[in-house]
């Protein structure tokens, strides 16, 4: 098929509902074939999630950060990570997060893609970082309202137990499959 | 820190909003200081992701699915998938998302993990499964308001090209990362 005779025109948007974390909108687009159809979409501000890597004498650790969840009503163990505030660039707010949750810095610091974390419903994006060649800050810099416990887990740990619990962050996974395929490159 | 002092304790909700693909309410929950806060949590059906492996004479091919999506407003490239329907189990529900929409059945169809899509928001999970021994059916079996290209794309295309498009979908890149997690354990 022709890319073209895939793409929809995305048409007038009216705001259904607004929360301090998102808001949602029902957006017109027109099919390819000239139909009219209404699509639920949610607005949010952008994300950003970091993997931190920690070279060990035992060998190489993730730093992940484990806390409560209340989509999911569960602990999750997972990538450090965030919304981004107003006027600061991904980089910025990817620093910030990791730097706030884990209470380490990282003198190597670079950008390993971006994607929709849900592009069925979402228009956000997350922003995915790598950090290595870690020291350790005074401590966590958390909200009253985050509880955050840091972990070093082995790298082969995580990649081994991935969609099974304490690991069900699906964009912690994402973060993952970047980090394996920069491996695979190197 | 103790994993008891990261519980919170969830308490009554109140549904703000509803479309024909989600819903959203306002939750109570007690942190572990004994605090009250308000949390915005998103209620949908469990959604189903195949990872479908074609062995070709040009080596190992991906068959993924090329479709416009309303969230991000642009076309994705992606592992086919979708939403569980009522009565049908997570495994049902993935075969016939992956027959629709790419015209493949799987002689071999198994698990590789579930998670949350978005834990901190979201209560629903994904389920991901890998299919392989893949064999033709007569056509695609799409909704009207479907359009779906199908591809044959070099697996190390994929993990090379993830978190630029056109691969920008989070829960594809998940489900990579169980993919290449079964592989480095084989």
């Amino acid at each position: 098929m022709e890319a073209s005779n895939l793409i929809w025109n995305e048409g007038k948007s009216r705001l259904v509902f607004r929360s301090n974390v998102f808001s949602i909108r029902e957006a017109e687009s027109r099919s390819p074939k000239g139909e009219n159809r209404l699509f639920t979409v949610m607005d949010a501000p952008d994300w950003v999630i970091v993997v931190p890597l920690l070279e060990t004498e035992q060998g190489p650790r993730f730093i992940m950060v484990r806390q409560w969840r209340h989509g999911s009503g569960e602990l999750s163990l997972e990538f450090p990570g965030g919304v981004m505030e107003k006027g600061e660039s991904a980089e910025e707010g990817a620093k910030r997060e990791f730097e706030e949750e884990t209470a380490y810095r990282a003198a190597k610091f670079y950008r390993l893609g971006d994607m929709s974390p849900n592009p069925a419903i979402m228009s956000n994006r997350v922003h995915f970082y790598f950090a290595e060649n870690l020291s350790p800050l005074p401590s966590q810099n958390l909200d009253e309202d985050e509880f955050v416990d840091v972990e070093r887990i082995p790298v082969g740990d995580v990649i081994g137990g991935m969609g099974k619990a304490p690991f069900v962050h699906a964009l912690t996974a994402a973060a993952l499959a970047l980090y394996m395929g920069r491996e695979t490159r190197i």
